[in-house]
């Protein structure tokens, strides 16, 4: 037993020495000392520890203070004192890294790739950081107090005022701020909308041939039946609508193949939706971004009791600010916010206002037109670029939007994106964003997102393109 | 024809000159009018729109901008345009509010109640908004550019990282960063354990019989059962554990009875995980307050492949902020990345870079160290008044946290609740918290949250709460 004691007693020494030449009061540091001994298996389980006054007068400290750091310890089951046996050091302080501790799995897209065009994203280095942070301090400065105590499930109120006077300007849609609910983005209200039992929708939902993955994913998960729509060049084929619940469409603009959802067609959903007591979904994911002429505007606009309408800032400022809103029928509004959880606010309170501030002081309609210019050109010179390097290959879906859709050859399709990893191109082919059960014909092709690379590396991301695209 | 024409058009003509004297081109101008006179219904659908030509010559504006606002408003379903019938409003364009548009829901706690006694937020007033906004700047100025982009779905490494070293420091946490993972507080995090059939976690899982009502409502939404565990003066009788899969408990400082977990029982409970298998939840929502001695550390530290560590700023900080963090078992990592989606960040990526900076500058430190001084002379008010003038009245719980828990004379908590909303003293009961299925005694006694006023409103509310509680 002394022996045990006298080796304890040095190695304890020793690491208390080292920890407590640090600053800080002498319990604290202690306390530390010990709990690392333990930590690191030094002090091995059952070793029996010194009585008070021994290691008090070792270390030069008072012996209340080792009494506390004890008793300390105990408390927190790093030591047990049993009458009679003294303190010693707990059997089940398990050593760190006593199992695997190597990190199995990469964070997504730690190193980007060289050459980025993955479809999706705004340019990153494009964020307004000074007109956002000016934004950010009038928000918090003008807060009143009650903004940081529990929040309302719907959001906050100036920001739902905000967003009702702005998606009336920009995107037609018609509502009030009572039907607005805050989001972190559109996977979120798919979540919200269909969020089990409590869920304001169900299944079975149609969905077009071609979308995101990652929604049809979630819905799977949620146990959503999806029930695939073919497209042509105006868009869905919503005649083909029959027992389906509710139709999620992208009427501004066709995510990946890049068309608006043609006037009959809209009017068609519609009719469906009242005939059937349907729901419209609109994904309106990019719709501040058209090139050409002036946006379409939403679906929503035509009837605010059957459709809900989608969107976020993910596209027109970053996808890091996990800001969204639904605009929902009333009917549903309580449906939804009971799904969120009155507890749950999900978006930042500081965050909600400041977007509302970039909206009403006009931060947030420059900024988009600043990206719709610089995307243009962009675009444009996506276009020159094939025109001159590969005329064979045709451009679509050009007219708005961050992404373009490029048809390639029949077969093609998989050796081509093949080539891009080869040439470190980060892209996907529209084989990604088929539905499973699409009956539809299967075009090869491309979807090249344009915006996703900084400025500068624009043009060396267009130059690899093009060097993966077949011979003509 | 002619006639009804003659008619829309003055009114039309009314319409678009008021709208069009506004600024902003003219062609936007004519849009607006003629959406809004249609959204009105002084439009009515099926109305046959002026030829271009006339609506020009009475507005003094280019055909082409008729022809131009013509074509939009088809392509957004608001006019319909057939060879040979001319232009007309379409059928489907419901004005809003032809169903019912008056709110059904007022927002919860618009309007705070005279006296707000009410568990689980700190004081609103409190938030640290200079030091904040600081950090803030600082992350938005130092952010690298792939911070807008696209992000991990653990969130970000650097707030990982400084959650690391503070929970190690202040909790006694023994985690790395790659065992972390973001989430927008306790119930989000729930949420994502036990999420449908790609949660890592599975009922039926044992609680304490005294918790958070909406903690259970979620967990019985997600399916899960819970099992309630009966409390004593040493925390929640883990010897009772049995075939769980899971225990949810709050060892630093039971809520809402308010006494840490005895050692002998975090040591039982870890016991039982080890033995069956099992997972403990540990809910560390007020770690941070403990005003008596230094805090109890985190049972995590016994076994961190034994145990998830879940806090949150919500309590520290602001429930505004919808910032968390899940500190799981190795195995757990990939499971609960999963759940979370991996496009979803869900807590706001300038918002963890800003709590980073927050801790690793000492202002997180600053600001509790601030707050627990501040609420502990708040606990010693009420603990005063309560000698003073209601002297029969046991208060328990107060060696920690933001609340305390009076207890009553036998069958009077009802009553007294019933009090205190006349008074409008916003307080709750205990049975509030009171698992539905528990077995043991249940005491009267009221939570009374003394964090959540603001300073100058704290005597008042101390006055009016004396004023409520029965006669000795």
């Amino acid at each position: 037993m002394a022996d045990s004691w006298v080796n304890s007693a040095e190695r304890i020494g020793a690491d208390l020495h080292l920890e407590m030449a640090g600053a800080g009061p002498r319990r604290a540091a202690l306390i530390r000392a010990l709990r690392e001994a333990v930590r690191s298996g030094r002090l091995a389980p059952g070793t029996r520890l010194p009585p008070y006054r021994s290691l008090a007068a070792d270390l030069g400290v008072a012996r209340n203070t080792v009494a506390d750091t004890y008793a300390e310890l105990v408390a927190e089951g790093w030591l047990t004192a049993r009458q009679g046996s003294g303190t010693r050091v707990a059997e089940r302080a398990e050593p760190l890294g006593a199992h695997a501790r190597v990190p199995t799995k990469a964070p997504p897209r730690a190193r980007g790739p060289r050459h980025d065009l993955r479809q999706g994203t705004p340019d990153a280095s494009s964020f307004p950081r000074a007109a956002w942070l000016a934004s950010y301090r009038r928000a918090l400065q003008q807060a009143p107090n009650e903004a940081f105590g529990p929040g309302d499930p719907a959001g906050r109120i100036e920001l739902r005022r905000a967003l009702t006077e702005y998606l009336a300007r920009a995107r037609g849609v018609r509502t009030e701020p009572e039907r607005i609910v805050i989001c972190s983005g559109f996977a979120h209200a798919l979540r919200l909308l269909f969020a089990g039992t409590g869920g304001v929708l169900r299944g079975p939902l149609a969905v077009e041939s071609y979308g995101l993955g990652f929604h049809r994913e979630l819905l799977a998960t949620a146990a959503v039946r999806t029930v695939p729509l073919p497209l042509d060049e105006d868009g869905a084929l919503v005649g083909e609508l029959g027992r389906e619940r509710a139709v999620l469409l992208t009427p501004a603009h066709q995510f990946p193949t890049g068309g608006p959802l043609h006037p009959s067609r809209r009017a068609a959903a519609v009719d469906w939706a009242r005939a059937r007591g349907g729901v419209i979904l609109e994904d309106d994911y990019d719709g501040e971004f058209r090139y050409d002429r002036k946006p379409v505007g939403a679906v929503q606009g035509l009837d605010p009791e059957r459709v809900i309408h989608i969107g976020s800032v993910s596209k027109s400022l970053s996808p890091a600010l996990r800001l969204g809103w639904m605009v929902v029928p009333e009917r549903y509004v309580d449906g939804v916010l009971a799904a969120k959880g009155e507890r749950e606010a999900w978006a930042s309170v500081p965050d909600q206002l400041t977007l509302a501030d970039f909206i009403v002081s006009g931060s947030y309609d420059r900024h988009v037109r600043r990206m719709r210019q610089r995307y243009r050109v962009r675009r444009d010179r996506l276009v020159a670029a094939l025109a001159t390097h590969a005329p064979h290959v045709e451009v679509t879906g050009i007219a708005a939007g961050l992404h373009a859709v490029l048809r390639l050859p029949p077969g093609t399709e998989q050796s081509v994106v093949k080539a891009a990893v080869w040439q470190e191109v980060a892209l996907d082919g529209l084989a990604e964003f088929r539905h499973p059960a699409a009956t539809m014909s299967a075009p090869d092709g491309l979807v090249v997102g344009y915006a996703t690379p900084a400025e500068h590396a624009y043009g060396a991301a267009l130059d690899a393109l093009c060097g993966v695209l077949p011979p003509g």
